[in-house]
């Protein structure tokens, strides 16, 4: 039937059985395309009836639904022309696994960070509204992306101005792992007492909607004006309410006809309002439903088994980087480590296994994780904040005044840097070093390897300053071409030679660099790669020592604007070192989706392409830059 | 009797009645030093008694006291042996206006920018618990504060950890500007009905704390069983409540014995709780409680008639761009202007009087501002965000994702940049670059004059993608210096003919760069001004027709690292052009408080010294870098 549905229209002629074998259908698309490609399952799987119900209900492209945080938007590509494509999903040159404007007219705000879904759908809903246009502008938002604090304050906004908007909270009970957070015990307090939220409504004279447990509508009914009187006015003191919605529910969110009903009468509301709608993650896949947190976004697995395909074959940096955080804690009971509801991501369930009171997980609020380390910081304790460094920029203002100002004793772990892969724009690590090369009495690093990494985290534990660490997800294979290499902070390590023509090479770059050398060694072009491990400050002593003649590359995975290159130019010229620097980098251009090495040629940062260009250079026929 | 006060200990032995007069003091002297050295005056007014019954009640410094955003903590700093200073506020090597660790050790933690407070206090009393330690910890924050999504987080954070911290809402029903915002109804609601909070306070058998209005406790009292659950159970879901906090109040922020009596109890609860606490901004000096919005910040005022001691000759650049944005609004409906609770510091009270509907204000909540402008643009609207420079530090990953990722045409007028002055490190604007230079498809101008400001706006106007404008609050005398200069995006002009020394100055500094230029000139050094009003996209067009003997100099009001300069130096290396750049701009390090033309000589940037460190340069006994 998938076939057949080419734009949401085609969903109305279905049935209730038709749209239920649909729904059927659409989940084993899921698994079986998830499990090829990887990505985000269980979130998907159980929004398919909410997706559905959507589009039976509203009209879009004319109506507007936006998708918070966007990874749970499959089962929306599906049905909106995107089926044909389904099976490129996340991969090079196929289909994102967001929203993108570009790829269709029925994505109209593309998402990729959590919380700001109601945001732009209220200045979609404003803009409407100026220009006297009618149409729906509907925020899909989960409860997790609730614990982020844009969320408040655009309901805040929206609930103020009275503007005319529908935010459907996709409560599943969990974000990525489960919820936490005190909102998070508020809405299962909501679920519980259905009855109660039943009952205000009856007392409100509002639609009847359906709805989970039983109402006591006679109690209430029965009682007298005064309970009435106090109802209304501590319905008005809910969270919601508090805010200025209205607010509906909670209702099933696998009960199609029930949703339905709800969206119809919510389009008839005048104002804002959030409607509560209960899915279960993972719903109609076991695996996925038993292990939510596994299957959230997930690698290529066996469907029979839900096992993994690959297993890397070397830990994970964060794994490392956890592993050594715990070791560090057995001696140092000033460690606190800090994620933004990341800890799987992050790996710091393995330093929760040894330290379980000693991670604390803030929910997806990154601001506040910032400020809340310079806290612990100030209250002398020694926090590791390990965040994707993409999301990292959520907390731009909090580093530099609260942590960097105070030059409180804060390490940032920044997991995720440089070109991400199959997650795409909104998830690749490139503006942390822009972000942090300007702060005064930031220390950044970035570590070509594991050990490296693990030297540079025991330094931090005898530091006083801010610290920001970045790193990506793994080195892969790379790593095994490198020797061990001693960290000093503030100090380059050549690992091989000098020479004429210099590759300073920070993290992950140093080991592609060793491979582009060895390219360039069989072309009769010798070049010494240098380990930059330590972004800030910059080994001066190092660059006055390079002679006039040599040929100076840099290689980072970053934007070429504002990183490490622009840096060492800067620093070269103000100084009056005439060395010609050329960099290597990402152009200024946004990086699209597709695994890593692509994304890789793609910037002309292969090591083949990188020797390719080096050469040229060193023999005058540069093209570089 | 000030003159007696040398700590906080100090307030313990005097009576209420000379406390009183205690009060009347510190608010004569507050009105005597900031009328003198401008301020934030209403805020610290309404603070007095507030200030005095914390620190009577709990003992600094082992107790901890975290005032949000920092510029109401005047009081504090008189009454914890910085009164003999006070009248040295905010003036170059005089106290700061906000909190600072190094000024005392009863500052613990330095703020300056909203929403931090409950983030930073529930750091350290998560230190105090692993640590095993006692003390108080306390975030004072208003009620403008808490639009913040920031302030949300940490609320909910705090409140599902149960951590014991106590948080005081100083609830003067305006932030800057009267407070926006659904919440702030919801306070109101709070306010009017303090007869029930009181109520259920006694059912809930807490101890009593004095409150404003008539308790409606008999009428509970006698009333059946099933309205006491009732009022629990919608107690649980009040605002505070559902964040798990527990709340008490409202109570007077002006009657001390009161205040000191709510906060024992606090001090006996073992959980997260709020105070709400009214105060009235302005409170005991006539001109700021009839006008509090224009002594939230004020320049130096004759204490009699409230009036201004200095009038600006020239209009403040907010207020072009606002009566600017206002003219182009005539004709093109598209355009609304956003601002987050700035309305009359960005200058948009301009464009208000003439357009009210077309302005929106958000509260502090840069973060929702920013995206709900990417939501107007998706709409079809043409968005203007004003804010100023640091606060822009608040949306970052917003600005990043939302608006350039989807290359929508919000344009973002960051007002404040440069080195700001009195403020001090937490609102000098000086990290603008380096967060947008990297950026992606995003246009980044900074005028020279104010007749060039509304050349860029009304270039903006026909423009589909985003944009960034730059400019201080004012450019004083020396705009004067300069001619008239045409705009043209990416095209830089040279202000008089070209020369071997070639000064590439952007925004601010060109003026300063002709007096500079004119300096050099009476030496006999012939240099030539570029006004570079366009940062990005550089004018590579020129850069590559300096000749190679030509000494080239970058002039920006920014950070060095990231900055202009550094995007200049890279793009000659890369592109092989051997020119020799030196630049210009604030070092690598945090700029205090004072005045600017003081902060700009610290920095090395007054024209003077620009023309001394080129001169010698150019002379061969360079210096520079």
């Amino acid at each position: 039937m998938l076939e057949s549905i080419h734009s949401p229209r085609d969903l109305d002629k279905l049935s209730y059985e038709q749209l239920e074998s649909l729904a059927g259908e659409i989940r084993n698309e899921l698994i079986t395309t998830v499990s090829a490609n990887g990505g985000h399952l269980a979130s998907n799987l159980g929004i398919v009836e909410l997706t559905l119900a959507l589009h039976r209900v509203f009209h879009m492209p004319e109506d507007r639904i936006v998708f918070d945080v966007g990874h749970q938007s499959y089962v929306h590509k599906m049905v909106t022309g995107r089926y044909d494509r389904f099976s490129t999903l996340r991969s090079y040159g196929g289909i994102s696994g967001f929203p993108k404007r570009c790829e269709s007219e029925y994505d109209c705000f593309e998402t990729g960070h959590a919380s700001t879904a109601i945001s732009a759908a209220l200045g979609m809903a404003r803009a409407r509204d100026y220009r006297k246009e009618q149409y729906e502008v509907i925020a899909v938002v989960g409860d997790g992306a609730l614990t982020g604090g844009m969320c408040y304050e655009a309901l805040n906004d929206a609930g103020n101005s009275g503007t005319k908007m529908i935010v459907i909270l996709n409560d599943n009970e969990m974000s990525i792992a489960p919820n936490v957070g005190a909102l998070s015990n508020y809405l299962t307090n909501l679920r519980i007492s259905a009855g109660w939220q039943s009952a205000k409504r009856k007392v409100r004279h509002l639609n009847s909607i359906p709805v989970i447990g039983r109402p006591l509508y006679r109690m209430i009914h029965g009682a007298k004006k005064l309970i009435r009187t106090v109802l209304l006015r501590y319905s008005e003191l809910g969270f919601f309410e508090a805010l200025g919605f209205s607010y509906f529910g909670p209702i099933s969110g696998h009960d199609l006809a029930g949703m339905e009903n709800a969206f119809r009468q919510a389009q008839m509301y005048k104002g804002p309002c959030v409607i509560h709608v209960l899915t279960k993650k993972g719903y109609g896949y076991d695996k996925a439903e038993e292990r939510p947190e596994a299957f959230h976004g997930t690698p290529p697995f066996y469907i029979e088994t839900g096992n993994r395909v690959d297993k890397p074959d070397r830990p994970s940096l964060g794994h490392v980087m956890a592993d050594t955080l715990a070791d560090m804690t057995e001696k140092d009971p000033r460690i606190v480590a800090i994620t933004a509801a990341m800890k799987l991501g992050t790996g710091l369930d393995h330093f929760a296994e040894k330290f379980p009171d000693r991670l604390i997980d803030v929910g997806i609020a990154e601001e506040h994780a910032a400020t809340m380390a310079a806290g612990l910081a100030a209250g002398g304790m020694r926090p590791y904040v390990a965040v994707y460094a993409s999301f990292f920029q959520r907390c731009y203002d909090q580093m530099l005044h609260d942590v960097c100002m105070q030059q409180l004793p804060v390490t940032f772990l920044l997991d995720r840097s440089g070109i991400g892969g199959e997650d795409g724009q909104t998830h690749h690590g490139l503006f942390d070093l822009s972000m942090t090369i300007p702060v005064p009495g930031l220390t950044v690093l970035a570590p070509c390897s594991s050990e490296e990494l693990v030297s540079m985290l025991r330094w931090t534990a005898g530091q006083d300053g801010p610290c920001v660490i970045r790193y990506p997800k793994s080195l892969g294979t790379f790593e095994t071409d490198l020797p061990y290499l001693p960290f000093t902070v503030g100090t380059w390590h050549a690992l091989n030679e000098m020479s004429g023509v210099i590759l300073l090479a920070t993290g992950s770059m140093t080991a592609r660099a060793v491979r582009a050398r060895d390219i360039l060694g069989k072309q009769g072009i010798a070049a010494a790669v240098v380990n930059c491990s330590t972004v800030k400050p910059l080994d001066e002593q190092f660059l006055a020592s390079v002679p006039e003649t040599a040929k100076v590359f840099t290689l980072e995975e970053h934007m070429l604007n504002g990183g490490f290159g622009a840096y060492v130019s800067q620093t070269c010229l103000s100084r009056g070192w005439t060395v010609p620097v050329r960099c290597f980098g990402v152009e200024d251009t946004f990086i699209q989706h597709g695994d890593h090495e692509h994304l890789m040629q793609d910037a002309g940062l292969s090591a083949e392409q990188i020797a390719e260009k080096i050469a040229a250079d060193v023999k005058g026929e540069g093209t570089l830059g």
